[in-house]
């Protein structure tokens, strides 16, 4: 059976360096980096959330231009991958449309990234099992300086942060989207 | 003992999609992404390959901003992780420099990342092993449509391509660099 994993990449609510909540811009780079990433793991949507009006409309035609476009012509694979690519207003309407997918309408399994010891972590392995038990996974990405803590605090588990042999540990979301999923669905 | 690992990005010689050999242009986030995943998994030295001089001025410009400039002063973890970044001509000039290092002058071991079906293959598990025995190791990645068959050529061994459940791969090659060295130098 195919899993149901989902990425979605938060622009609000998320932090600026000082710890304030903020709404942060839509990347080029990040749509096309993380739906290239999805769909060569098998990911079955990657959610792009943000509020702002004119933040949505730059999104779409930066999607459209690579799925119904020209780029699309010329690139076949990018229309491919960028494809997986969805607007939305707020995590919540994502929970909402992932669960109406769902034959028994269920919540997806909400998880969270981050850097922080909390106490509710789940094991990659773990996680691992829990989709290859057929149950709908959607992982959260924080934009800028991260997920806001009342966005952190409303999602199930979060997994341990990603580590190599020192402390620092400031990756991009596109690397980090990258890492989790090669560690969730990588073929070895 | 600390393992010897470097990176290198090469804008020359690597291929378009009509497979004609070309100098692909820097990109500011490439720069920028490998670096953060170069510092995160410990890796000695990033190599920017280009023998073009505006380009190299450039990516001279850049890398000053965010390490003596501005940039590292706003963004000190950003300076930590660009000081890894050296700007050279050719993978040659690469290798030598490596090499002078190590107090038996010994080349580095030159591996490249490859989607096609070479013979030569070495897997992660046994180039983690030739790590941590203490040989110095250069991994190559192309920019563009990759690297060119002569330098493919030159190389010791190549890496398997990364796979997820199905055949698309299509990763940038920032995307490919972080799972790469999260699968040699990530510690789970």
């Amino acid at each position: 059976m195919p899993i149901d994993l989902h990425v979605a990449l938060i622009h609000y609510p998320v932090v600026n360096k000082h710890n304030e909540i903020i709404a942060s811009a839509i990347t080029n780079l990040d749509l096309h980096d993380i739906a290239r990433a999805s769909r060569t793991y098998g990911v079955s949507g990657y959610w792009i959330v943000t509020p702002d009006a004119q933040q949505k409309e730059l999104a779409r035609q930066i999607l459209g231009h690579w799925t119904e476009g020209y780029g699309g012509t010329v690139n076949p694979d990018r229309a491919e991958a960028l494809s997986l690519a969805r607007i939305r207003n707020s995590v919540g309407e994502v929970i909402e449309e992932i669960s109406s997918q769902q034959t028994d309408k269920k919540r997806p399994l909400l998880i969270a990234t981050s850097a922080g010891d909390g106490t509710d972590h789940i094991s990659f392995s773990d996680l691992k099992k829990v989709l290859s038990g057929g149950q709908s996974v959607l992982l959260l990405f924080g934009t800028a300086w991260g997920l806001a803590l009342d966005l952190l605090e409303q999602v199930d588990m979060i997994l341990p942060p990603i580590k190599g042999p020192g402390d620092f540990n400031h990756l991009s979301v596109r690397s980090a989207v990258s890492i989790i999923l090669d560690r969730l669905c990588g073929i070895r």
